[in-house]
């Protein structure tokens, strides 16, 4: 098959494609045929060097998620037919033809998404529903914040915040204000020069139950005075840095929660149960229309250093697909 | 009756008793007739202007736990009779000869602990209890962390963990190592000069799974690199300062939670729903033998300034008594 494989690290240049070998899957597996991936962040710190996958495979391909068919399956299968179309996130390998998974963590595609728009889904709308609801323990009347509204993880946490009944807060860079408020936040806040957490102060003066926070650094802080009491900040990403002085005088009088986390470490059997129980609450939103992939632009795979330039230039609202199939 | 009254914040003189009204319980309320009191860290910060009580009445009488009888019961209480021997924790007002508490709140002093020992139970057994099991999902075969194992909650949390089929390393200063070790701490990690660090990651290389940190300030960044992965970091205190740089990419990569807590500031329903809990859960211990005060020394309520200079000296191992009735 082709695939996507750094030989070595470093810009976009380092993305070439390459014939490997077919994956075989196991008794519990199933083999895909990746119609679509996508790109996240963690894609270009991988591609630097800075985000190895933890599977340790000899060849490193990239690629968190995908949408195609079942091309195979194992003898142990019962939940999947062969030509069933999927979706679903991965380690890694997914800047690929094929991906071998197991059973238990593979989506079905919601009726009324098309497989093309599919790949748009899995690790935006997981990461931001166990961040916010899972994790974050946010629920119906409460409010979330949000840092990078427009970006993948900020869309799809919208959208699950209003699906279930809370109010939400985005932080954004300027121009991507409306972007934000058509998919329904209740307070958008644009990032510098404003001052964010001023304004939402005078917005919430209570204070947020739940931040989503992919940025680190500086907002960390800043969070600690944004959250209400008894509140959860659930950390996913670092892109502002990853030191700085907090002060725990505030996570002590607030009873806060402050919780790292990423999906992609995780073992098996815990992302298995996260796909199952996303499967259960999410996917019938889908279907509903409640939520909607939020696609930015698509690459064709012989383009996949320019689709991570375009991420790289911070330009995109939601997110950046590619094509796989010719 | 007799009460410790702040009238000014300071030094351990400020602490001076004067006849105040008793106080009247309400219809879900029982009044207690105090016969001991104890010392809290809390205290001596309260008593410095630093840490108000809650509730803001107007005459400030400090003290968080009680050890006494009920003295009468508000006519919708059916848990106590009079002259039934309780204890408790309050957000204020126990170094007084009387107490009124929502009837929820009390605990029985349980069979076999004797009265003038009773009040060296409530706070810290709470306070580690709630800290290593309820919020640190400290379960038998983990691994804790608890600081200044030596103190009152330290005493507590080692025989907790031991309770529980746990096992439990402390940090403590020279000169009390021989004491924890006699509770049962599996490993006893003098501070400063030792590298207590170093010496934890040689003995237990995964990390632990739960600290109670009383301490705050540098051992911040120590507790996430002591700390195993998806493993909860619970802050009680902050004895050795409220700002530190911390490192977010541990909080991440490891899936570290951080949670501030103090049972002071809780609202009542809370309280009453964690005392309940541990009714169930520890106070059968204490009858078994598993558990049991560590008591360090007493004052009469006369004393309280002499007993508040003991607690700032450092020296104490457990609790620090005072007998409230003549």
């Amino acid at each position: 098959m082709r695939a996507v494989v750094l030989r070595e690290h470093g810009g976009p240049e380092v993305l070439t494609i390459e014939e490997v070998d077919d994956p075989v899957p196991g008794p519990d597996q199933i083999l895909v045929s990746v119609a679509h991936t996508a790109l996240n962040r963690a894609d270009t710190l991988q591609r630097q060097g800075g985000y190895p996958d933890p599977r340790g495979r000899s060849i490193e391909i990239p690629g968190l998620e995908y949408a195609g068919t079942v091309a195979a399956i194992g003898a142990d299968v019962v939940e999947f037919e062969i030509g069933d179309a999927v979706m679903g996130i991965e380690s890694g390998g997914c800047y690929a033809e094929q991906v071998v998974t197991n059973s238990r963590q593979v989506l079905r595609v919601p009726d009324g998404i098309a497989l093309r728009d599919a790949a748009a889904i899995p690790e935006v709308f997981l990461t931001a529903w166990d961040a916010l609801v899972v994790q974050g323990g946010l629920t119906s009347g409460r409010w979330a914040l949000v840092h990078a509204g427009a970006s993948g993880v900020g869309t799809a946490g919208i959208q699950i915040a209003k699906a279930i009944g809370a109010r939400i807060a985005v932080t954004c860079s300027s121009g991507k204000a409306d972007a934000c408020r058509a998919l329904g936040a209740d307070l958008v806040l644009e990032r510098s020069p404003a001052d964010w957490l001023g304004a939402l102060q005078a917005e919430v003066p209570a204070g947020v139950d739940t931040i989503l926070d992919v940025v680190g650094g500086d907002e960390a802080d800043r969070n600690f005075r944004a959250i209400a009491t008894d509140g959860t900040i659930v950390q996913v990403g670092l892109m502002g840095g990853g030191k700085a002085p907090v002060n725990m005088g505030l996570l002590l009088m607030k009873r806060i929660t402050w919780v790292g986390t990423t999906l992609r470490s995780r073992p098996l059997e815990r992302k298995l149960d996260l796909c199952q129980r996303f499967a259960s609450e999410m996917l019938p939103l889908f279907e509903s229309g409640a939520l909607a992939p939020v696609i930015d632009s698509r690459y064709r795979l012989d383009d996949i250093a320019d689709a991570h330039r375009h991420m790289e230039s911070n330009a995109n609202v939601g997110k950046i697909l590619v094509d796989v199939e010719a």
